[in-house]
C-alpha cells in the first residue's frame, strides 16, 4: 500500500493514497498519525490494506484528489534518521578527488551517521539556508522505516521488519562539512533538515524491483529542471538494508519509526550521472583538474523522483528551491537589546 | 516544578512530583505525556504548576508515593538528543593521553554529536551490552529540554526556551570509539542507549544554582557505591546551554522536546574526582604511565545524582547495572534456518 501524512499539526495526518497517486482517503479511524500506525502495526496493517484496495477499487467512501503539495514528509518528525554512506563507490570518489586512499575496511564496515530527525521539511517545502556559501547540495537517497527490531538482529533476521520505502533528499551544507568533520564528532551543522516524498510505499507495490534489500529501479534527479543523474538504486550499493540494519542494531535496538538511508545513490558506471553536485565536483576534479558545477545558489531547484517500469512515479516527487533564510529576532528579546545591537 | 514519567507505554504518563520527591500526581488530565506538554506547553503549564503547588501544599487528590523504580527516562523516547562537549578540560585531557594537541578552536567552537533518541532506557534499568571488551562507561552529564527554537537563535535570544532540567548518564563503549571516529562520520555504536534521571525540573526550582545557563551543583557519581567523582557542573564549563543552542540551531531550528546535553561533567581540579571511567584513566595515563581502572564490568553499578545544599536529591538518581545481553533469535527466522547455523 501507499500511505502519506498531509501537512496539519506536528505529526500530520495519515491517509492512504491510491497505487496511480491520484486519490486518497483519511486513515484517521484506523491511525490519526504514520507514527501511530508504525507503533501498533500488527493491530492497523489489514484495515489499511482494506481501505488501500477499495480505493484502487473505487469504492472507499470520503475520498479526495492526493495533491503531494498538501503534503508532510511520510514521517513529519521522527525517533531516529539513520542514514548510511552503501553506495561506496561514491566514498571512494569523495577520497580520490582529495587525493587520499580509501581503507579496504569501507568495503566491509557501514558508514553510518545519526541525523536530525526532529522537523523534516515537506516534499515541496523550500530550502531556507541563511547563506548560499555554506555550500548547499541535495542528496537523492532511498530510505526504508522499520518496525521494532531488537539488538543484537542480524541480516538473517531482518526479513518482515522493513515496513516502507521511500525517497530522501539529505541536503548538505557541503563547505561546513571539512572543518565539522575534522573535529571529529561526524557531521551537525552541515546536515540540516531532510525532506522525503510525498508517499511511503509497502515493499510489496514494488514487486521484483524489490529484492536482496535493495530497490532495483533508477533514481531520477533534476537541477533547475536538466537532468542531472539517474543511476540504478540496484546497481553498486554495497551494503543492502539489512546490512545497515545488522550495523545499527549491533549495541542498540532500533524503535518503531526509525528511518534508515541509503546514502547517495551511485553507479560506477559515470553515463548515469550523479545524485548529489559534490560528486559531479569530484568527477571533473579527476577528469579536468577543478570542480566546475557550482553548488545550489539561492533560487535553485532540485527534484527527486523514482519511475515505474511503465513511467508511472512511484513515490510522488521531492521538489524543492533554495531560498535565503532570514533570521528574525524575537520580539522579547529586541527589547531587551540595545539598540544597533544587530 | 518537577515533572517524570511513569513507565508505561512508548511514551510514559505524565505525573507531577512534589519538590522534596516523596509524593507524586497523575497529570493525564492536563498532559497524557511530557511530549505532548512539551509540545503544548503555552497551554499547559498553569496548570502543572497549579497542580504542583497543590501537590506540595498537600491539597492534591490522588496522590500516591513517588517511586523512582517505576519511572522511565523523562522523555522515554525523543525527537532529539544532541549531546555537547562542554567541559573543555575534559577534552583536552583525552587528547594529552594520547600525546595529541588540541585545536586552540575547541575553545571557542563546541563540539556537538547527534545521539540516538529513539528509546532510552529507564533510570534504574540494567545497562545491557553482549561484550564487557567493547569498554563499558558512563557519563553523568547535565541536559536540557527545549521548546520550540527558530533557526539562526543566539545567545541573547535563548531566555525562556530551556524548559527543563535533568541529569543524563550517557553510556559509552570506550572500546568501539577509535575504529568509529577514524572513520570520519562520529559516534554510532559506540553510544548506546543513554538514560536520565527519574526527574526533569523547571529552571525556578534549581534557584539561585541555575544561572548563566548553567547548572551550579557538583554532580555526584559512585561506581560499586565508591564515589567516583563530585565536580562542580558550574566550573570549568567552557559552553553553556545557550552558546550549544546557538550551535545546535545555526543551519536548523530546533523542536520542542529536543534534548541538549552537556557532556561529561569535568574540573581542572583534580580532587574533584571524574564523571567517567575514560576520564580518570586518562589521569591515570599521565601520572602514571598507563590506566589501572577497568571499564564497567558485568555485575558493575553506577549512581549519578546531585544534591542541593540541604542534602537533598534534586532529580532523583540514575542507578544502573551493567548486565549480560543475551540476543534471541526471532522464531520465524530460526525456522528458515539451516541446524547449527548459529
Amino acid at each position: 500500500m501507499k500511505l502519506a501524512s498531509l501537512n496539519h499539526g506536528r505529526d500530520g495526518q495519515l491517509i492512504v493514497v491510491s497505487h496511480d497517486l491520484t486519490q486518497a482517503a483519511h486513515a484517521h479511524d484506523i491511525a490519526p498519525t504514520l507514527q501511530f500506525a508504525l507503533d501498533n502495526w500488527v493491530q492497523v496493517e489489514a484495515d489499511l490494506a482494506h481501505l488501500y484496495r477499495n480505493l484502487n477499487d473505487g469504492i472507499a467512501e470520503h475520498t479526495f484528489a492526493f495533491n503531494p503539495a498538501h503534503c508532510a514528509s511520510p514521517l513529519p518528525r521522527a525517533y531516529q534518521w539513520a542514514d548510511g554512506s552503501a553506495y561506496v563507490n561514491h566514498v571512494e570518489l569523495v577520497r580520490k578527488a582529495r587525493g587520499a586512499d580509501m581503507p579496504e575496511s569501507f568495503w566491509t564496515d557501514p558508514l553510518i551517521y545519526q541525523g536530525m530527525s526532529d522537523a523534516f521539511l515537506c516534499p515541496t517545502d523550500p530550502i531556507s539556508i541563511p547563506d548560499a556559501s555554506w555550500g548547499i547540495d541535495f542528496e537523492g537517497e532511498i530510505a526504508i522505516i522499520t518496525d521494532d527490531i531488537a539488538m543484537g538482529t542480524r541480516t538473517e533476521e531482518v526479513h518482515g521488519h522493513i515496513k516502507l520505502i521511500m525517497l530522501v533528499n539529505d541536503v548538505s551544507l557541503r563547505n561546513l562539512i571539512p572543518a565539522e568533520l575534522g573535529k571529529g564528532f561526524g557531521f551537525f551543522q552541515s546536515k540540516p533538515a531532510s525532506s522525503f516524498s510525498p508517499v511511503a510505499v509497502t515493499p510489496d507495490e514494488l514487486g521484483e524491483n524489490w529484492h536482496d534489500f535493495k530497490l532495483h529501479r533508477p533514481l531520477t534527479v533534476h537541477h533547475n529542471d536538466q537532468l542531472f543523474g539517474e543511476p540504478d538504486a540496484g546497481i553498486d550499493m554495497t551494503f543492502n538494508f539489512a546490512e545497515l540494519i545488522q550495523h545499527i542494531a549491533k549495541s542498540r535496538p532500533i524503535s518503531a519509526g526509525s528511518i534508515i538511508g541509503s546514502g547517495t545513490v551511485s553507479n560506477k558506471d559515470r553515463s548515469k550521472g550523479s545524485c548529489c553536485i559534490a560528486e559531479r565536483r569530484m568527477i571533473e576534479t579527476l577528469e579536468q583538474g577543478q570542480p566546475q558545477t557550482p553548488f545550489m545558489q539561492f533560487g535553485d531547484t532540485v527534484r527527486i523522483e523514482m519511475f515505474d517500469q511503465d513511467g508511472h512515479s512511484i513515490f510522488g516527487a521531492i521538489e524543492q528551491q533554495v531560498v535565503k533564510y532570514q533570521h528574525e529576532y524575537a520580539q522579547n528579546d529586541l527589547n531587551r537589546h540595545q539598540p544597533g545591537h544587530h
